[in-house]
């Protein structure tokens, strides 16, 4: 069983095919968040403890950390950005940390003050990435996001994405890195753009777990990329992907509809014991105004005889 | 590809694994609906003439027909009560019928008069059940709904259940029936009485596919059996069954949780071209109260740059 564990000074999480789903709260980034970007650069960092503190309130198992405020030198300015952010965000919350940057010195600067084991995230099948990221990941022993493209770019061919997740499990490998330290990301494109966007990634993480026996995430909400109601599009997403294996993801844990289709999913792979968490959750569930017209008839439209006697029988004999 | 054809006197519709989700209406049946018995048993349909065309209206690609009042003795008045029900019901609305009877004089008096190519629910792995069914089904040339039980009841063991629904498409194949014509329902047990209900279900599901190549359904709702807001259990469980490769379910179109859950599984199984009816549908969503508060950042969680980067890369490629 692959299970890659990842901790913070106080807790320790495994990702793996038998655990919840872990979910990567993507918030902590000023990627396309000018204001954001701003207070950072200003050393004001309300906004980043808000987004900590209520990521974790809605139920992420990890924090994503990126401090790339597109500087005019990002080499100069992000690993002290990067390190000062980390260290409010791991003085904050207790949950293990994702360290998010493109810039190699950043993630060292973060990975020398990281408590726990953080995940690297992240290192793709380019030349220059691999030489840079990997004997990091060898010198500090943490777990990497391994994304499957390389020089020529992100390629439409799944199985030359699946080619490039297993060079960089290779050539983790002759580094002394273990796979079960390799989270591959296979790449989640836009449904609305590639019909079979999602077939893809079924098929892909299918193949990185049985084949290469990974464990996996992604960039979750690509996949609504342009269409209407995204949210969703990523609902109906999250339990498929999970059904399909994948075992993590970057998302927003602060949207009701996708976390409820987290926690739907591991009850139904059986990663809830008893679905306790779900129970916990939703006992005092009350409808909201659409769903409320269908609840005119009660009981999740379950009916006692035929069918819903077979429901009471197997009831009884499970 | 395996294709069940299924018809209306007006219209047809195949289910296969290149096709949308078909949803089979579950309304229309008095078993465990107490005044709808009554209703029926008066000879007032209005109740059977709404449940049909509100099923119809909330998106059902086919509608079950049961006449199942529980009286005395079944045989004697169910087979005149379900073709009274059905002629209702297909002179109202347009979509195919299944003739849902445990009665076998009311499946053949209802197949007599139905029009178009009615979908037969339901044969079992009981000996007299496929004595009595399956020369029907050879007679009138329709499909039916193979139920995965037999004399010793539904058993726990998937293993069980896989060998009772070939031993059913062995024996139709010995009446001169195609596998095409057997819809095989593997039985959904309740997640919270069997912890690996859903992982049961789905790997049962994609070996019938890829060993019996035939299409699949279930009585959705018994998954979430006994757990609170069954809604969402069943919103998470539809789009896991449909990458596992089920094909169809009987449930309650009414439902908008569950059935936006099919519109998005379709999305991303490649089943809704070019997400036309996705995109029809929500074009203008509105969130509910809950869905609101998180719709304060926009755009479903997607961030440009770096990872929204990707996807406006991948948008550019497709």
């Amino acid at each position: 069983m692959t299970h890659t564990l990842v901790a913070s000074q106080s807790r320790e999480v495994v990702i793996g095919f038998d655990k919840p789903f872990c979910v990567i709260g993507e918030r902590i980034n000023p990627t396309g968040r000018k204001k954001l970007a701003a207070e950072m650069v200003e050393g004001n960092f309300e906004t980043v403890r808000k987004d900590a503190l209520e990521q974790v309130a809605a139920g992420a198992t990890m924090l994503d950390v990126n401090a790339g405020v597109t500087a005019v030198d990002p080499n100069a300015t992000e690993p002290a950005l990067l390190v000062q952010t980390l260290q409010i965000v791991q003085d904050l919350v207790d949950v293990p940390l994702s360290i998010d940057s493109s810039v190699t010195a950043a993630i060292e600067a973060a990975l020398k003050v990281a408590k726990g084991r953080p995940l690297v995230n992240s290192v793709t099948g380019e030349e220059e990435k691999l030489e840079a990221i990997l004997p990091l990941i060898k010198k500090y022993d943490v777990p990497v996001v391994a994304i499957s493209n390389d020089e020529t770019g992100i390629s439409m061919d799944p199985d030359v994405r699946f080619a490039v997740a297993r060079k960089i499990v290779e050539r983790a490998a002759d580094h002394g890195i273990k796979s079960h330290d390799i989270v591959v990301d296979p790449l989640v494109m836009p449904i609305g753009a590639l019909g079979d966007a999602g077939r893809q990634v079924f098929a892909l993480v299918r193949r990185l777990r049985e084949e290469l026996k990974v464990n996996t995430t992604c960039g979750l909400s690509n996949i609504s990329f342009g269409l209407p109601h995204r949210h969703g599009v990523n609902a109906a997403f999250i339990p498929m992907v999970i059904a399909s294996g994948m075992t993590s993801a970057i998302m927003n844990p602060c949207r009701p509809q996708e976390m409820e289709a987290v926690r739907g999913a591991n009850v139904l792979m059986g990663t809830d014991e008893n679905c306790a968490t779900w129970i916990m959750t939703y006992r005092d569930y009350a409808p909201a105004a659409p769903a409320a017209a269908a609840a005119a008839s009660p009981g999740g439209g379950a009916r006692p005889g035929r069918r819903g006697g077979r429901a009471a029988r197997v009831g009884a004999a499970g």
